[in-house]
């Protein structure tokens, strides 16, 4: 139950932290612990907030990239407080609970959050299919990392533990593309754009963020996605005429 | 808003946890703090894990027990994680917001959370309406003290963003009764018992405790509990001829 959400944790400064998020995760039944380049890991401070949820360390998996943490995932969530300077598709956690804690979900669903001081960088969030938010205090929102770990995991648990209405069969059989066969898809676009003599040097980083922001909200599955690629090698090659 | 919710510590062992708390809190928009002879308080510890929250700290009130602390809180709920040997009417967060926390709700209602290691004592759960419980994994369930204090603070911020169904008018005008005023009525109950030869040494723990939770379970507004005084002053009264 639960075990296709990872938790993806991102440069955290504090191993306390990190412990803490173990303990919030298993309180709520998940296991599944992602850490890019942790800044103190293992520690003993990690064990110590843990407080029996020190299986879930143990079995952590500490990754070089959050590109790389998140190869495997279908669907990416960002935990992000802050508006982006181009709007971005978003989800609250409640909301995220009710479109995929639920047994027809088949995806690897990445919940990634950000550095205790400064959240998640732009770059990071272009990987992200949607915001992922927690109302509070609009005068006040500075939820530590595990409390917000900890509210999101609870919404997970309370909603796949009721009755769901199936959503089998409201798309094809086809499995979603992971993170890693979209991030291809991406350099291949943007090259593609580069070799037809589409992208301007100033403009070619706010284009492909939309660009990315319109792919990733389509959820492409396999299919789809190799029939895209198709259409870039062949655009490719008819200019090399 | 959400200002009538009172923040009960009972206890708490680590400082850096009643900061952690007050941030907990203030992220929600509620800064309404009550400690219960806390181990260490004021404290560095306290302070750095509020990180930001310290107006919250500054403005706790500290008090020598859970009885003065709850005393002007027409409900109260206790915080907990495990059954009682009779069982005891109980909300799980969500309902507690779907209950209280709207703006037709006039009473205080205190949140007593226990102690990091043991919770709250049989004693102090008969001081509360409801219990308060926190779904989570039934194989591991030991929610961190702020944890858990941000996912019930959470669930009444989103609750009160909401549209409510007013409750005004199911019941009468009269305002509920204090848990002073309650705690007056038990004495006087227990001691009306004793008087007219009813309560037996042996059975009369139990007996008191399920007689709280009856009268808690009802509500009682003033008007009702004026009566109820007067019944047991006349039963006094008439044995005393």
């Amino acid at each position: 139950m639960l075990s296709n959400f990872k938790v993806v944790l991102v440069e955290t400064s504090h191993p306390g932290n990190i412990g803490a998020v173990a303990r919030a995760m298993k309180n709520m039944g998940m296991d599944q612990l992602r850490l890019v380049t942790p800044k103190f890991f293992p520690h003993a401070d990690a064990t110590a907030r843990a407080s029996g949820a020190d299986d879930v360390l143990r079995s952590a998996q500490v990754y070089e990239s959050l590109v790389e943490a998140i190869k495997d995932c279908q669907i990416v969530l960002g935990a992000s407080a802050r508006d982006r300077t181009i709007s971005w598709p978003s989800v609250t956690a409640r909301e995220c609970a009710e479109k995929w804690a639920n047994d027809a979900s088949r995806e690897n669903i990445a919940l990634v959050f950000g550095r205790e001081n400064s959240g998640l960088k732009n770059h990071e969030l272009d990987l992200c299919h949607y915001l992922l938010r927690i109302p509070c205090n609009p005068a006040y929102s500075s939820l530590n990392l595990a409390a917000a770990v900890q509210v999101v995991c609870y919404e997970l648990y309370v909603t796949s533990g009721q009755e769901h209405v199936s959503s089998i069969g409201d798309r094809g059989e086809d499995p979603l593309a992971t993170a890693e066969q979209m991030e291809a898809f991406y350099q291949h676009l943007q090259q593609t754009m580069a070799d037809i003599g589409f992208l301007h040097p100033e403009r070619s980083k706010s284009i492909m963020r939309r660009l990315r922001r319109l792919f990733n909200r389509t959820q492409l599955d396999t299919k789809e996605l190799d029939i895209l690629r198709g259409i870039l090698r062949f655009s490719q090659n008819h200019n090399l005429k």
